[in-house]
């Protein structure tokens, strides 16, 4: 492989551009050269494409978001853009794609590799939530904005003995409110993975206070409810102490990514043009156990498969290995 | 004067924390004993009052909030309050006081001194929303805080092509709106001081566009109307782009004080004890030309007080001196 | 067992408060009372010795360093001291112990262990230096903080067309130097671990500039030379560029843990107190592919013990199987 | 004026990519072109000039360090590299300059002006002791960055009960040491301007042991003396402490710059172009009591000038200020 083309979708996470910078810097290194595909697979389908060097990616580690910019592109599941797009990657010599982002950015990779153009898949996204890794590039960072932000908050609440709940972000996942809840010494933490007894809630904001606490610090994922209608129902279920609700919001999914991110997006980066290199794709990068792994994103279980089809046609996840690591772990260890 | 005591009151800001320090150590170095009020004019009437050493004030320079506590107390407004107030302190030994707080604080430490206890007001409030003095004790930290989320937000706006309303707060005031927004580059300031014409942002987003900018920034002081308002009078004033609002909130009002407001505050906390050593009260501090300045909280214009009494009794600004140094000033002086 | 103690010792790192602060929570909500060991070992036999509550421990997650002081105390390694400790616990009800610091302190635990007294070592160091664990407490800390740095000079070296030499923590570990350098995008990484020819490091530096850098950072880890020495070195094999050093010292030992560290710091004491509960002791604590594991620390390999006696009494490491996790890891996979 | 240049000078700082920044866009929205020149009069004299646009600084006002480079250039003294720098200029058709630096950069500025080339001087240095403004450009920052690293310190000294003496930057005035020592409540803070005892040193550390402090403080401007001799002169007078040393070094000069240097750069940088655009030259911009000012380089202090010749041609400061506003007036108020 002489060239091959990389880019960011879905949603952005800080540490995409480490990782753009990784998968320039291995592939020149290796001898091939990089092309960079702007805004996603919309770019890709409307030849948005230039060549990358070193220096292009010169001072970009440290920087949040995405220079390639990212979008939603829907109609890339259907067959003709995908035929479009890779008619586009061939015109400017390319032979090989590495794509950052989310699950969604995973099926656009298997439908290249499918019909004979290989891609990568490497898992950019705050949530975490994505199948076949222990963490997400961008995972880090979005947990340690939101701590920043509690410890931010408990300042001010310490000062006038309130109570407050903060969304963080979260869908599906409850990841980022875990280990952000965690790291910031909350004293409730709730996510959409655990059933929740509003009672109990407000049962332990009562004990704090009777305890000599000077605040109480509720974190809520966002895929639990939202915010407001959480408070209403604490009041509702007898709290009676001074709250406030707060939602983070968009600063999530900025910042300078962390140590840890950007060491996370080098080596995914640098593993995904390893494995374009040796002339593979339809495989999705990952991290277990603190090692580089690749998966297979369409397959058997058997196989180490991410995604499986049914019969008809659905797509089911084979092993929502997450859920384990992230929340039962970690609740199981820390019961107080 | 033998000893002296210190509360924070109304809303909390970062660096209360360091002018308790300055008050405590000035204080001690100058042959005075110092103690804590707690939760602000409540406190003082509860009795709820302990000696404070330099130990009680070790590492807090570097603390948000308020270790003592802060709490709206309107009953202060009365009589009797101020009276029982006043016997608590001296119950204690007290013999003059230093508040840190907003102007409603400084109210009351013009009553105490009418009624022969000498009060120093110190201006501790994130809004730079109090006469007397160019800056108030916690605004360099809410500026920082505005804009490094702002900072964050871009990196995210500028992957996607989004336009993002940001609220910050300030309700009478746009100071924080103002500096956040010069400070992050922001394309467009609206604040409560001076009227807009919502075409005029729509049509300032689009040029930004037009000149190939990958974002556009709306920074919106609270008090102007909530963002989520704002942002639907954009579109119907012709808005088009991929628009987003967000409300940062409450973390404006915790972090770490900076090293302007930490100095701040440790001038302004020596300057109160130092007026106090003289006997004198019913004064603000302030910072004025980078100098530590004193007016009479209440009085005439030409004495340099504050506020006035009109006839009927009502309360008046002398000099809304803010307005001049911060909107006027800055909006002269950059007009790109 | 009713009553336990925790101590730190060794070198402080950040996220020890974290650690402690887990101890305290996780004990009482498993019903037992905590005490606090001021000053590690010397603390333990001087008797400096007092309750710990949950309040004791509020707000400290976020604070660097160790609010129970640390000391290292040599004389613990004689039987005297030993006992004497154990005396001192004794007689404040204390049944078991759980160590927060280095290696160095693993040993105080086995002995305590060996005298019927059981003691859990925790790993809390900077260095990540520590067998049985993939990270040890301080670790993520001190890399962010080495990477803020230079990403701080490396604004200044863009500015002018320098090289600077970044001397970092690490005087048997590399750890601190590797992550960092990646993170921040460094051109050299220099190490204990692993030879290096200056001529290839000249060679490195040369080549950034011809293709286009506007400067070279070289970091080195402290345990390989001094970085004045290093510098001459540099020149002395033919570096002609604008070469400057900088020793980034003690900083890196302070701040507020990131999120990472206090989540693991979270884990790790919660998990020490589990183990003290069982009346087991004479383990260390250790984090490996992210869950929590525990180690005998003196046995046999084949026990899985992080150190073994030869026969004629000196200790050694069974299993430095950090080294591969790091540097071979992280060297193999980055080849840019 | 329909054409101007900018360039950056002397030593870096914080804020002067903000300053260019500013200089484009307001040139721009008066309706010039702006010319970027690299390297600062090196590059002037070298002809390396190239065109700015808004897209030019879009997203820079964050960024530490200068993207235009900066070198001294001694050669800028002679008549020859005057002469050369202008026809240089006028081949790009540029009629005005704007350069940001240090007090050599401004005179460099006024031999232009004198050639009948207008050149306005702009204050960039971390240092704060340029004449003519209360405060130059990346002197928060820098204050800053020595605080942040100050609490770090101070969580393992007070670990350990150690006494630390940090160096910090300052040739010539010890403004960033006596602002960062007093943001980060050091105990002894010693400056060029000033004599110190260094027995009174010593009593101020014991004293502080004595009152129950767990660690002490010491910040030293480089000016004074290196870091390694003061701390053996406090041994010698009788310092028994457990001390340690540490300079802070090239981190001082990086870092995003704060709110309050960006909105200094954005005001000053605005201001100078309108000068400029008034055909005026051979000035300084400077902020005075928080407004925007203006002063003549070279001339009589009747005039308000910065600086004189003496009849033998010796150049001298009419009006040190600096000092003022420093030095005496904070440590006249702050006597803890």
């Amino acid at each position: 492989m002489k060239r091959i083309g990389v880019l960011t979708s879905g949603g952005d996470a800080p540490g995409m551009n480490a990782a753009i910078r990784a998968v320039v810097r291995q592939a020149i290194s290796e001898g091939m050269e990089v092309y960079g595909i702007n805004e996603g697979y919309a770019g890709m389908v409307a030849g948005d494409i230039h060549p990358l060097t070193i220096r292009s990616v010169g001072d970009i580690i440290s920087r949040g978001g995405t220079f390639l910019g990212s979008a939603r592109y829907p109609e890339f599941a259907k067959l003709e853009g995908q035929l479009k797009g890779i008619e586009q990657l061939k015109k400017h010599g390319i032979e090989g794609v590495v794509v950052i982002g989310g699950d969604g950015s995973y099926h656009g990779a298997m439908r290249l590799t499918e019909h004979g153009f290989p891609a990568i898949g490497v898992p950019g996204t705050i949530d975490n939530d994505i199948v076949g890794t222990d963490f997400t590039i961008g995972f880090d960072t979005a947990v340690t904005t939101a701590m920043d932000a509690i410890d931010k908050i408990r300042d001010t609440s310490s000062s006038h003995r309130r109570t407050f709940v903060i969304e963080v972000m979260g869908r599906h996942a409850g990841d980022i409110a875990l280990w952000s809840g965690i790291a910031a010494g909350a004293d409730v933490i709730v996510v959409p993975e655990e059933d929740f007894d509003i009672k109990d809630v407000v049962a332990k904001i009562k004990q704090g206070y009777e305890t000599g606490k000077k605040h109480s610090i509720v974190v809520l994922a966002e895929g639990v409810m939202p915010v407001t209608q959480f408070a209403e129902e604490l009041k509702a279920a007898g709290d009676v102490s001074d709250l406030r609700v707060t939602e983070l919001g968009h600063i999530q999914r900025g910042g300078s990514p962390t140590a840890r991110d950007r060491v996370l997006a080098s080596r995914m980066g640098a593993h995904a043009v390893k494995l374009l290199k040796e002339g593979r794709g339809g495989l999705a990068v990952g991290i277990r156990n603190e090692q580089m792994v690749e998966n297979p994103i369409l397959g058997t279980a058997e196989e180490g498969a991410l995604f499986s089809l049914t019969e008809d046609g659905k797509i089911i996840v084979n092993n929502p290995h997450k859920a384990d690591l992230g929340l039962a772990t970690l609740n199981r260890e820390i019961s107080f």
